[in-house]
């Protein structure tokens, strides 16, 4: 811990499992903050994730697929969870040809984010590609797809039309801007 | 429904409520898919939040707090859970207020965004502030927050360095790049 930032820490005093499922935990901790008194915290527990903006030329591949909280379907980029101690990179490359058909010749690490640090503990390791061949398209067994291919413009329509609304799409599509505008991939 | 999108459609058939927290509930549905058989989606509910980009100058506010999820403190963009029944706006006004002391003459909405659409139906309203006037410093009783401003080139050490790295921060990085750059606020 950084000097001077004691008063932030928190230590974890008790933490009580609530439910144990087949992809998220649920448990309460509760911590001591630096007062002396007590708070409790409900957190998620998630094996984590990868995602991937993947570009063909001026385009985009994104894939529509219903997703059960918002009770709708919505346009995202590749994406899927990490297998139980699966390398980040392994996971792009296959979620991305599982899901588009595609595979990368090189996938470009631009970040790793913490969707919900409040209550949980989800990560996406966020990549880019930018040379794509044909490989196999192959959905898990529980999942439709549908793939499309998205200029730039039209990603901005779904934004306005609320038909892409989730976070690591609209960073897609901000860092695909900033790759435009600035000739590479932000930090 | 859209003609032809019938395939990605689930339809819900069952739910079973897990558990009932002080911030978030989570449930067990059971979801009939287009080809007739079923599969269980684990579902996080959240009462959803709200995030400002909040500018003072060539100047950005953050917060550095503890993240029970993460075991470690994050530099994070101000932000905070909706009140029953308050508007998102209001709610950035009294977070922004709240956490770093400041007004904002105006809040532009940037976008609202799922988290983990996944998993979770947490939606985050995001607006930008540019001129700030002094207000009252007011923080959550369990929350104990420490107040900088940063720079463009701070940030993008602070995401290096892995101190920032939540999604809503990254992207409001990424957002107020493209304001520096493009004259604008993104889409």
């Amino acid at each position: 811990m950084e000097p001077g930032k004691e008063k932030l820490w928190e230590k974890t005093v008790d933490s009580k499992p609530i439910f144990d499922g087949k992809i998220i935990k649920v448990q309460i901790d509760t911590v001591e903050l630096s007062d002396g008194t007590t708070a409790s915290r409900e957190i998620v527990k998630h094996p984590g994730a990868v995602a991937v903006v993947a570009l063909k030329g001026d385009k985009m591949l994104v894939v529509e697929q219903f997703r059960q909280p918002l009770g709708r379907t919505e346009i995202e980029i590749p994406a899927g969870k990490l297998e139980p101690g699966e390398d980040p990179r392994e996971a792009a490359a296959r979620e991305l040809e599982e899901e588009t058909g595609y595979r990368a010749s090189e996938l470009i690490h631009l970040s790793s984010f913490y969707t919900s640090p409040g209550f949980a503990d989800e990560i996406i390791h966020f990549y880019a590609a930018e040379e794509l061949t044909e490989g196999t398209l192959q959905p898990d067994e529980d999942e439709f797809l549908e793939l499309t291919e998205i200029t730039l413009d039209e990603a901005f329509e779904h934004i306005r039309a609320e038909r892409i609304s989730d976070a690591k799409t609209l960073m897609a599509v901000y860092a695909w801007q900033l790759r435009t505008l600035t000739g590479k991939w932000p930090v």
